[in-house]
């Protein structure tokens, strides 16, 4: 069976207001988990073809060593199929198959001018979306194919307006100077993809990062916040404590407990104590141990993540993590193993872009409200990406588009009023003439 | 498909010995677990009623209010449904289906002497059994038939036991006096079926009471040991803790972490103190909790298990657990709950009665060792009957019958000497009568 | 013996700076901890009174059940004793007694004017003393008489900085308008004594409150940071835990162990998460439990600290370690009673008062750097003056006076550089003028 | 002043009975802790040596670098001065000095026989003894007179004893063949002297060792257990972390928190692991840690016991400990130490010795009531000179004399019925007859 997702010159045909919208429902639809999104980043790379862009992916813009959280060989397998199946270019998904789907689309202009790079991220997310009625996807029929992978954080709407901007900017091409890149990012969920598109090279020689959010402390439709600042760094780590099973009534004292390992070192990692000079978070998320309820437990595993507003403190939880989950290892004569799936350093918007932006979203007349900043609050990779650019003496923004919430990002019912993406696109364009302008 | 198994002329015609082993093997290979031994008891109860012992089953000897750990409807249902297919007799399963799978056969003298109570178990485990050609089971085509259930504890053996002491002593009721029960008890695995079937009277008016065991500290062919003392007493526990979840960044505090509440427990009951009179045991088996890596976790898991040699002991550390676990919920603001799946109380064996099996053994020829007792180390739901007995003035004796092990009880190896099973029945008989020669 | 301190016309007859040197020095060296200053509230209230100030004292300016961690009475008694031997006048130290140390001056003009209070700090910290000839105070013979209270946070100079506010105020005291209170404070070292001279009404309309602080977060002289924010809300708590004891070997079983509690407890104390919305800190700054080693230990005690950036955070704080400390007890079955030993609120300068102490000390030809604002970080309860007056409609402000310091703040070999003094003394009095002057 | 205990003729002119209690009185009147028992001692010395027997004291009894847990040498000091104050003969005293207060008396007869060793403890308790005059020693003026150090465990009439033993035997000298050993020690309590002892060849070659405690298991006047089981073995450890202190708000993360490690490793030495083939116990006697409230706690201390049954039990309890307090300091990055102040073996009486006790006891009209064995329940080091003689071939006997007890060992109250001095010297002295008579 093959979808018509790929009837570009359909969508393409559309007036952008209405391509934003089927794009996004057609991406909501096949949603697809972090380096997974085969058949996304098929559908951005035809589209981006199609309009005359330079097109680079796979292993051209994805450092494989640079990866973190890369999910099973099975899990990359199905998805693979399931992009096939659903329309995908058998060519173009061979070359993003087994965790490479980034895309970078180029447009060089003759003219000397600033490099500047537009991030987006594709990938959906875990979790089971609503079944009900009042959920919009089920209603208009764009709910998930996929049972427990879900579009609850707004990548979809990310993914259309870079593609709606693609086809804007090249409608315009003749109007610009030095260099667009569009960076389409996989496995952003879990902080698992900036890294290896840095590590390839995609942020090379950029002079200026524009990255936006969807409905992130930005909850009215025609709100613009102009830059994030603090985007929490942050450290995922799994763990694992692997000890000796014993007969707990016979011989209890054989056995070397993982499970008691795993519980004081979760203990203990709770109770790390504040940075004075930032602000941190710690979560044990997840715990599993043992075997039997007569055995003692030989195994245990936890999923932590660390953050913080800034460096020092991260690398400071860090440490102190490794601390408390080897002690806990050695209190209770156990092995462990803590391996990193997702890592994002902090940042914060540079205030003169975000100047940049307000001065150009307050141009747009559906624009009702500009904020100069917020704190972002939470983590998104995307500042690996603005840390890489003001390393290199560029500039970055991470801005908001606000758009009222039927739930909160990562909940079933999440979903977002698509009369922001129109609102989007505008602040996006007008942000790349200002940039265009600053040469 | 319907197997063979109620061939039941084939398998009485057989020499005792040969019936022995057939027996237990088909009982290996149809394993079922605790509740769910539709099959076993099904054809437990036709060879009782073929031999001409007055059969007692399901409801009437199972007081479904006193039974624990009763798995969930689904699991009842499905191992009805392939106990049927796979031979069992329509009209009895229904009586013992829904977790009523005890049978009691009696056989009564019209001359007067005292009623003995023989107990067999029938409950197969959870276990991967081993698929290894050097498994005997596999070897010679008996194996489980159901992935994850196992006769890993030889309860297979204890059953086939019963049914050919059936025979025995059928044929020779001419010569006996007073009573004899055979008690097929289901659900041992985790100490759950004992007090049922006490509570449905199955127990009432015993003056002797016999259990035996295959390969408990008696690990030589021709070993019995007369006696166990210090069966264990054991609660187990089921221990759930629900909070609220709230995402650990943006509103860790609002959160109330029921993974930490398990965590505090779980190393506070690891710390429960000995006692100072009785040897005790406390086993957190498992632990689960959390439901994503960046919120804090709403729900927590752990399954423990707490034992004892001694009344007081046992009470107090059910007490002492219960403190721990509220202690832990009002620290983390989470609610709790503690459900009981498995109990049993300490017992020994009384020592009149263990003289008794120490002199029938030695007139065995294959017994080459006699040991008059041991310690049990570990827990049987059968002192719950001997305490029974003993509380309204019987006595009670528990005995063991050595065999060697492929690997130890609960090992996916786990296999014994099927010549284990005639010394078995020889002990069984000669006890038999000299109990009934004490009148 | 009687010291000469009430030489107050020898001191007054000094210039104003000799004199600031001279009381500072007098007060270090009869260095008294909270609640005891009966000596120095004796001075406070003779020179005040010599100057024409109408002063109110003890139990007019204290309400005694708003105290916190008042010392025992022996504590009382031997400071009261030794301010008598050390030249206080008996009369007044007799309304002073017994943690009656507070006093407030005040200087009411015809003239209708807004009432302006200012605040002083008397006591002294424990902590022993440094007896290095590298330490100001023994080389120049004013190092505290006691042993183990020691001016390491220079309330010495706070004091003497109020009275020589006093002295210049009384000569103006034709140019005044309203009403001037000169508020001097006992205990504030553990946030103990703001509440009860609020309660006894001392800040009863009271339009603008001004303190100030030498050296904190301003390091260099003529440094000036116009007003504090986010002075830390604090509460101090003193745990208890008493269970049972037992012998650790014979009955281990019986015993209450109040020593597990309370390591329990301070585990997770530190484990309380972070507050989404506030800075939030948490200290177990001391331990003690059990009786001998092979007891069951039946006393710990616990000393700890809360501190939030917010009211709400603080409040969180509290019912959760609330919860975590009964949690902790019902755990291990022993009694629990935790007793707050000091408390103060959050509270930041309103920025109109720092704006105004700003321009104030730009006019003062030794301040070489003002700063508009800066974190306090650390807890003052100051704070609760600050609020009430904030919450009755006036504006309240904390500034610094920067000053070199020899060491941190509680070291033992802390000290000032006296010429800071001066420059505070000049801030206070253009502060005092600017404020009557914004009638 | 010099008292009169020195007036031997006095107390060795009374009749053998009186003896018993005179000295008795004087030793509990004069309690000196363990390794400062210089009256003790000398007053032993003395009486050996006017009774005939051979002494050797101080270096030659007593392995310097053997011993454990010895004071200060300011507490050395002081009760040495006070034992000169008391009565004690310098020269003899001198050789006793800084913790070198054992003592051997010899008697060797030139007939061929075994070598039988007594060992007597000599040491009083750390313990406010009770001020009542419902106490016997207040009632009868010979209450200790150190404040703090007190009788309460027996040793005195240990000593006694013992002193009784060396004029009844020496009276018998002719009759005796082989060689007696009356062995004195110092530091019972705590686990402290007999390594020295054994170390500096106390026990070399004996042949048959007795031992005997008042009051234990045994509390009816004129019941003797007539060999104790399972003397539990302990070690005594004295735990130190040290970390680094920071500002609790300034700057947490800056501090390494000793009070946190010794928290963790207190509840994780308590979560110990039972041992499946022996009794064991834990207990952590003492806590302490932190400096100021505000204060990250740089130093924390733990006084810990592990108990076992057996050697096995033991060492694994050393292992364990050993792991769990370098896993705490190791997660809270603090320095560590830990320092055993008292360790002896486990040990039980040899069954053929037992026999010989109780056919002894039963010889003598004052014994009631011969129990055979009993376990000990509680640690003596005893243990060491038990299975020191055991490893070398002899043969070890430790036997309780019976008294009521007006309270446990080690409470203010403790005192025993003095007649059971009589009964524990016959029961002594037969003892060593038929030992004799064994050669």
């Amino acid at each position: 069976m093959v979808h018509d997702y790929l009837a570009l010159t359909r969508e393409l045909a559309l007036p952008v207001p209405e391509q934003l919208v089927a794009v996004r429902r057609d991406l909501h639809r096949f949603a697809e988990p972090g380096w997974c999104e085969v058949r996304t980043a098929c559908k951005v790379t035809q589209v981006l073809s199609a309009l005359g862009w330079t097109v680079r992916l796979g292993s051209d813009v994805i450092d494989t060593k640079a990866r973190l959280g890369v999910p099973s060989q099975d899990t990359l397998d199905f998805f693979f199929r399931k992009a096939i199946e659903t329309g995908a270019d058998p060519a173009t998904a061979e070359k993003l198959r087994d965790g490479l789907t980034g895309v970078v689309g180029i447009l060089r202009s003759q003219r000397p001018g600033p490099v500047v790079a537009f991030r987006f991220d594709m990938d959906a997310n875990s979790g089971v979306e609503s079944g009900s009625a009042h959920h919009a996807p089920v209603r208009n029929g764009f709910a998930s194919i996929h049972a427990g992978i879900h579009h609850n954080c707004g990548h979809d709407g990310h993914t259309s307006l870079g593609l709606a901007l693609a086809r804007v900017l090249a409608m315009k091409r003749d109007e610009l100077v030095g260099e667009i890149r569009l960076i389409f990012q996989p496995a952003e969920e879990g902080l698992r993809g900036a890294r290896a598109m840095v590590a390839a090279g995609a942020l090379d020689g950029v002079d200026y990062f524009v990255g936006c959010h969807l409905g992130v402390q930005a909850l009215k439709l025609g709100e613009i916040i102009a830059g994030y600042d603090n985007i929490l760094g942050s450290v995922k780590l799994d763990i694992e404590f692997t000890g000796v099973s014993a007969h707990a009534a016979i011989s209890p004292h054989v056995g070397r407990n993982a499970l008691m390992a795993a519980c004081v070192a979760a203990q203990n990692l709770m109770a790390l104590p504040r940075h004075g000079a930032g602000d941190t978070r710690i979560n044990v998320g997840f715990i599993s141990g043992g075997e039997s309820r007569n055995a003692v437990p030989a195994t245990a595993r936890l999923s932590i993540e660390l953050r913080a507003d800034r460096t020092a403190a991260l690398e400071y939880l860090k440490e102190a993590a490794d601390r408390v989950i080897s002690g806990a290892a050695i209190m209770h004569d156990v092995r462990w193993d803590a391996r990193p799936v997702g890592e994002s350093c902090a940042a914060s918007s540079d205030v003169e872009l975000a100047q940049l932006v307000a001065a150009a979203a307050r141009k747009i007349p559906e624009v009702t409200d500009v904020r100069d900043r917020a704190d972002f609050k939470a983590s998104d990779d995307a500042a690996e990406m603005m840390r890489t650019v003001q390393s290199q003496g560029g500039k970055a923004v991470y801005f908001g588009v606000g758009t009222p919430l039927n739930a909160v990002h990562h909940n079933p019912l999440f979903d977002f009023d698509e009369r922001a993406l129109g609102i989007g696109l505008k602040t996006l364009t007008r942000v790349a003439q200002a940039l265009e302008a600053r040469q």
